[in-house]
């Protein structure tokens, strides 16, 4: 049996509990899981604000574990391999989408590792428990010598900010933007200066200026300053993973022509937007969605090799709710991390 | 002295007047006006609502004339030639923008038609008038044999629709959806069938959903019906017309997967859009402002040999006022087009 953080319904509190996972078939590897990542997304579920919660719910969807057990048919899997499961769990492999890398986009829809059924109909738990079970496909290697607990919120906050740094061909001579600096934007201030381009940072909190810039920020800007006039039509992109309500008018003018705002966080709420900043500008707003399993562990294998990952707070199990209260007030640098070890 | 209808402050009303235009150039050729179309934006120039309004202003900046002087150092313009002029008068020529053909995002600004000084510093009066005198380089050459009155509104309406669709590479394979029938839609709708793309046509009104099958629409779709629910995730790229405040929500999950919704019409309030539409369905909002002299020239060119053009209600100059006031209610289809002839 699985020990697991369960919501009952939606809005309840998680308790501790055990669930059945499914049997392991002849492609699938059993995890015995070392860490979970805490993300945004968990809090939303939770609430089902969004709908179409799956209850009982346990969530977590940036797991990394130990390969415990293997199917007869799994390959290039070895046991006590450190492996890491994110938001996909499952697809089609047969679409347009899932046959160019794009299994987020599956046509027939994507198993979620968790709040999701599976192609068999059963729900998915997630990662706040003991153990996992995945087809080998869908798993992501961890390097040796990485930091596991590190490099667990990558599975899913890494992914959503590596997919469009690199679709818009962030690189040196690329000016970005960071909005947010936080459990996205934090990541997102990482990997684009690792990847050569020049990196302004916005953020009210003088706090959280200091720390991008720590984090290798070459400018930081005060919105409630003059810092923005100088960067007027400045930028390529602009990433914005701010998940509240905000203004997105403010930002538009940084970007040059042919630039793009490109929204990794998702409020919930309707944001505004005055047509001629896109128009006369020739600007754009894009989203981006995590990203591929290719691409997942294309970044990790770059965040290892440029020494990059989450900056996490480390917390026992019994802490998680209380941890997701932090988070929904934005208290954490910059990622709540579930050491699991006690579970197993 | 040319004889010109002006407006002495921002909301008065048109008067019959002259003014002086600048000393034909060495490089400028003088056009007698024979028609000149009325676009929305002389409304929203008229009424300064967005600022900057110059007065008095002579407004138009959809001119079609032949040539009756040019300047010694003109080559290749006949007198007597049908020439149009657009939004753009003139430009820096040198910067990154008119080095591509993108006049009208010229770093340094580049001249409207009117509303605009030159480079002289002189208020630029447009083409409610019995000449005009531009720039050769900034002449769009009408095709022999062409309609001279509904080529026209091809000078900013049709370059504002045609940008987008070459942009966005719309030709056989292409579903595109057309929101709004009216000066800009009916070009959409006929530029888009002649390059041979799938054409949706999105309109409340019966008579307007004809008019569209008749301009060349495949498929009409009622959006206060069902109509809309066959095709969701079907098209490559929205063409938003509609200069008024609308809801743009409804219209995204009518996208693929990578779809584009492009903003033409500005409408002067924000518009609110859901984050998810965007994100979760790897979708983009775009704007597309006119389009350069080449591309205003080879958008002609391709109406004239598709036999395109401007659906036109042909007025007298003393009815522009009238006209106004239809256009602000939408009466009209498609376009007015002044006959300048009785003022030379």
């Amino acid at each position: 049996m699985t020990i697991a953080y369960q919501l009952t319904e939606a809005g309840t509190v998680l308790s501790r509990t055990t669930v059945e996972r499914r049997p392991l078939g002849p492609r699938d590897v059993r995890l015995d899981l070392q860490f979970c990542g805490i993300c945004h997304s968990d809090l939303v579920a939770a609430s089902d604000k969004l709908g179409g919660g799956l209850y009982p719910m346990v969530p977590g969807h940036e797991m990394v574990g130990l390969v415990a057990e293997v199917g007869s048919e799994v390959h290039g899997v070895a046991v006590g391999a450190a492996m890491g499961v994110g938001c996909i769990a499952d697809s089609c492999r047969s679409c347009a989408a899932c046959g160019s890398g794009d299994e987020h986009y599956c046509e027939t829809g994507f198993t979620l590792s968790f709040n999701s059924k599976d192609r068999a109909g059963r729900v998915n738990y997630g990662g706040y428990a003991s153990d996992y079970v995945v087809d080998y496909e869908y798993l992501v290697p961890i390097p040796e010598g990485a930091d596991l607990a590190r490099m667990a919120p990558l599975l899913c906050g890494g992914i959503t900010v590596y997919t469009p740094l690199k679709r818009f061909g962030v690189g040196p001579g690329t000016t970005l933007c960071v909005l947010g600096v936080g459990g996205l934007g934090h990541l997102a201030i990482q990997f684009a200066s690792a990847m050569g381009a020049r990196v302004l940072v916005a953020s009210r909190s003088e706090a959280k200026r200091a720390d991008a810039q720590r984090l290798g920020a070459d400018v930081v800007l005060n919105p409630e300053s003059d810092d923005l006039n100088d960067w007027m039509g400045q930028c390529d992109l602009i990433i914005d993973t701010i998940s509240n309500p905000h203004d997105l008018n403010q930002w538009f003018p940084l970007l040059r022509r042919g630039g793009k705002l490109c929204l990794l966080g998702v409020p919930t709420e309707q944001l505004e937007i005055f047509p001629a900043l896109i128009v006369f500008g020739d600007r754009s707003l894009e989203g981006s969605l995590i990203g591929g399993i290719a691409d997942t562990r294309e970044m990790i294998q770059f965040a290892h090799q440029n020494g990059l990952g989450a900056e996490i707070e480390l917390i026992q199990p019994e802490e998680i709710e209380a941890a997701w209260h932090r988070l929904h007030t934005g208290d954490v640098q910059y990622r709540f991390v579930i050491d699991l070890a006690s579970l197993s």
